[in-house]
């Protein structure tokens, strides 16, 4: 490793605001109000449920999810989501991460609470991360219209329209809010999504969104089999494996021509295989499967030339399946680094890769998925550093193929080229504006 | 990055000759006529068509091409695949990279063209690029008794005989350049198999070669059912997917044995999935599937002992497998890499695999699959680099390890392997001597 | 590569006992008495066979293996497998590596046969590889009593009471070694299979292991259908193979429950596909495929919370899931680098991984899986090397990023996280005390 190099990079990716194109920080609320929100994350209480080797259920209280965490920090120190807490006690708590070794835990969770419930709290997050935009993740029947802060953009999350339709009562919360009769017909629902979306682009909407299992294939389904599907969920019925994936397909072209209407991207979140671990905490229960491909996306792809596709993968080894999309398509843009993927190790691959076969203006370069503000900074800290790290071995490698071989890449253009994908990309790709 | 170990390496490196062992130059105009058939080359149309945002229709006209990729070009700028336009540009053109964004476009492409159309131009590409051989690709119907070039070498490539036999026209074909009622009988097809073996045996053909779907399993085709699929092809009737397949099982094994008669190798090309991308331009609307793996072909490996099978992979994923046929099987000989695995990381970490558990005569280093004489250069530097990144890791981690632990690595240690990858590997796998 | 960093870290590595805790040592005779069974461990005929493009037969004699192999190794140098004989050349019979390639064979032979042969050897062996502690492979009916060397952890290998159970004549066996009539119940199987766990726990057993095919999934398999199975098991007849995966997934429910009752981990070894190549040596024979994913476990696991399942793959692809099961599930554990998996470039990328999200105590380091004590040695220092690589690599992170963003990770931190991996995981995670 180059360590000036590196060094002056990072340094100089530290000084840029963020943009942060995907959370679930809570629009009413983006701080936490206690430290056991953020050592409640899902990341702490997993890995604590993981390192004990026992199950225990995760309690609601906050202080009492202190108490479920505490005991395992040092089997978690130095894990990168540990490293995230840690930084959010350096830079927002201003305790030292080594105080946490050697302070008791009431001293340290005293002193945490005394600078989450300073008045300037809040604010001083949004400062000191330089964060000029979040988007945020958004139930189709919330009211936004109490939002005022520009900063927090809404996304439509479709999850509950599409493969939890008949787990998610949402007929009935589709007609509470749009009180359209949304399961008398295909064309009243197609009515209560227009007005969803209506909602949401006056709201001035990023994007909608959402969440598909491994290998999960878009096939067509014709309205006559979707209506019969519709009476199903309109009575309260559920649905078997096969039509759950029936009415998810047509849920999902539906969706993508909302999106052509209002002019929004589709974002598509690939991978995520719910609930297979038993005794695992809230979010803690998901895995994802290495054979799940992406081919079963060509044809809502190829039928929708019109909308902007951006794409996350929760695996590795869609990795490169997901750069070629982005590669060839028109419309799909390869969108940060997600979840299980989003470690130094696999980030690190698919920037390499991105960065070196894809047209500069096709992918988003990171997002938080953060549940509180907090974690903005450190998560994007994280991913600077392994940018920092591709970026100086890029320049070196300029270095020495000399011009017949490679671009002359000096640290100025690699820090545009951050920008653009950590700035830029998102602002042209996405909504929100 | 040891500067100094790699560019020492990198340099050594950029002396050697180079053979490049499968391309699709044309034996009868190696060298473009018209930059727009070099600015036309499917990896300028395809991202000018993904980074535009909308598709559009590709014109035929080289002129127009460049028309068409132009605007994008700053999109493209540090890409792989634009700097091997850079290099060309550099060294056959003589016009400095920089030029491109700073000149007017008219003037790029006068130069450009003067170079192109100066008489000594194909000599100046044979000879800047050192290339001693190059294997082409060519179909079982065409006629190359007038190559008469040493350095060319006539490869069959067989997808028409195999996966496209129903939509090539490949009975009729076949009839036309063989005279043999190749149609009538599943004898005649083999006699006219044999005919057209003999044929590129004569002109001293280098391999057989077919490009196969991801997962394609080679199933035993008893000879009754291969007749009626013949049948059908004789009368023009198309395939299902099911005949397609069958077929395909059938003829790879006819085409083995013909390899095995004329002692040549066959090729396996494995897991693009074609027609992929609906708005794609040409060449540009293929994908792979990270589940593709390499068990369908152990029929075809165990049941042809006497053939030598060089492979390669579109895939990242399949990497791993490839190296392990190369490593037990006597037959396998990993090839390269491929297309969308043929990027900076994806070359270093199956270089590396190779290089550390292959015997050394199982696998071919590089090759370029180049439209046009022009690109094998700066392909194979692409490489070369990152050829050079990997021995001088080695080199370093062996300086470390000491002789209880690795092969003590010097500098012409390392060289002596890469000329043995390049240039002695497909020496003595490949024919065409 | 830091030079000095890495080094020391490797040098501090090297000075560390050995506990390798997976091994097919026989208990009985741990190191070689010929050159031959060296030689002819199965990297080195498996390469052999591989290199020479020509299937030979195996002989059995040890000195004709020798013969088998001599005239390949200037293929096989420089390759991970050979430098693990050269590093037993080296330490154990004190021939320079490059005696092999300028003196003649048999005064290499001669040489390594009068270490070998010397009465101390095994003591030597021991002594200078510092081993501790060494996990075998012990079948069901092997009979331990006489094996007192504390260093010795007898291990239950259960592939004959699972996927064998058909062809291993696993019910005579069982009959024979219990006396239960193993074959007449499903209560008697049990009782055997108890009677056989309690042997195993009585010369303190270090754990119970049972190798698996790709993508094998555990189905719930009702005690009518799994009576009707050990009837056919007894009657002596063949399973097709749904009765075999059936009669699989049954018995590993029942062995889980033995585990969990006499309170040791079950290690499953995931993924590799038997005699895969017709024409390949024994034990070289096998491959694995690169859909192979984890899902199929997610029932066992599940329903043993209260077992411990140290867990690997042969696969890369498989590697990240594997990190996400030891990252949520708290009964899961990573164990080490498996076989193909076993190289320079994959041990670094799961490393790394591990590394940086697991729990410290939710990972097992390295096994050597040899089969004579003599490579555990080279085997753990090709590891050491590319856990120095890896270690450094985070100690120069950790410089870079600073406290806000990364754990400041000194030289004896890294250190403290090598023996954690190392010795005391497999030291609370394993049996054997």
């Amino acid at each position: 490793m180059n360590h000036d190099l590196v060094s002056t990079l990072f340094r100089e990716l530290r000084k840029m605001p963020i943009c942060d194109p995907h959370t679930h920080v809570p629009w009413d609320k983006p701080c936490a109000i206690h430290l056991g929100e953020l050592l409640g994350y899902h990341y702490y209480t997993e890995l604590a449920n993981s390192s004990r080797g026992a199950p225990v259920p995760l309690p609601d209280d906050p202080g009492e999810r202190i108490e479920y965490v505490w005991p395992h920090l040092p089997k978690l120190r130095g894990t990168v989501q540990f490293d995230w807490m840690m930084g959010i006690s350096e830079v927002f708590f201003e305790i030292p991460r080594g105080d946490w070794w050697s302070k008791p835990k009431s001293e340290i969770v005293a002193r945490a609470q005394k600078a989450i419930q300073d008045g300037s709290y809040i604010q001083r997050v949004f400062e000191r991360s330089q964060v000029t935009k979040v988007y945020l993740t958004n139930q189709f029947d919330e009211d936004l219209s109490r939002l005022k802060d520009g900063r927090l953009v809404p996304c439509l999350r479709t999850d509950d329209l599409v493969f939890n339709a008949s787990t998610a009562k949402m007929v009935e919360r589709l007609d509470k809010c749009t009180k359209l009769k949304a399961g008398k017909s295909i064309k009243n629902f197609d009515l209560a999504l227009s007005k969803v979306f209506d909602r949401f682009a006056s709201w001035k909407m990023g994007y909608a969104a959402v969440g598909a299992p491994p290998s999960f294939a878009v096939e067509d389904v014709k309205d006559k089999t979707a209506a019969k599907l519709l009476a199903r969920l309109a009575e309260g019925k559920k649905f078997d494996q096969e039509q759950k994936f029936a009415w998810a397909s047509f849920a999902i072209g539906r969706i993508a021509k909302q999106c052509a209407r209002v002019n929004v991207p589709f974002c598509l979140m690939v991978g995520a295989d719910r609930g297979a671990y038993a005794q695992g905490v809230p979010a803690g229960q998901d895995l994802f499967s290495c054979d799940g491909n992406l081919r079963g996306y060509d044809n809502l792809l190829n039928t929708h030339p019109d909308v902007r596709f951006p794409m996350m993968v929760v695996s590795d080894t869609a990795g490169l399946e997901l750069v070629t999309e982005g590669w060839i398509r028109h419309n799909v843009y390869p969108f940060s680094h997600w979840w299980y993927a989003n470690n130094p190790e696999d980030i690190r691959r698919e920037l390499r890769r991105r960065l070196d076969v894809l047209p500069r203006n096709k992918f988003i370069g990171f997002h938080s998925d953060g549940y509180s503000l907090e974690f903005v900074l450190p998560k994007f800290n994280t991913f600077r550093l392994q940018l920092a790290i591709v970026l100086a071995e890029k320049i070196e490698e300029s270095r020495i193929g000399g011009v017949e071989t490679l671009e002359p890449l000096r640290v100025e253009d690699a820090l545009a080229l951050a920008e653009r994908i950590l700035l830029k990309n998102p602002e042209e790709i996405l909504g929100g504006k």
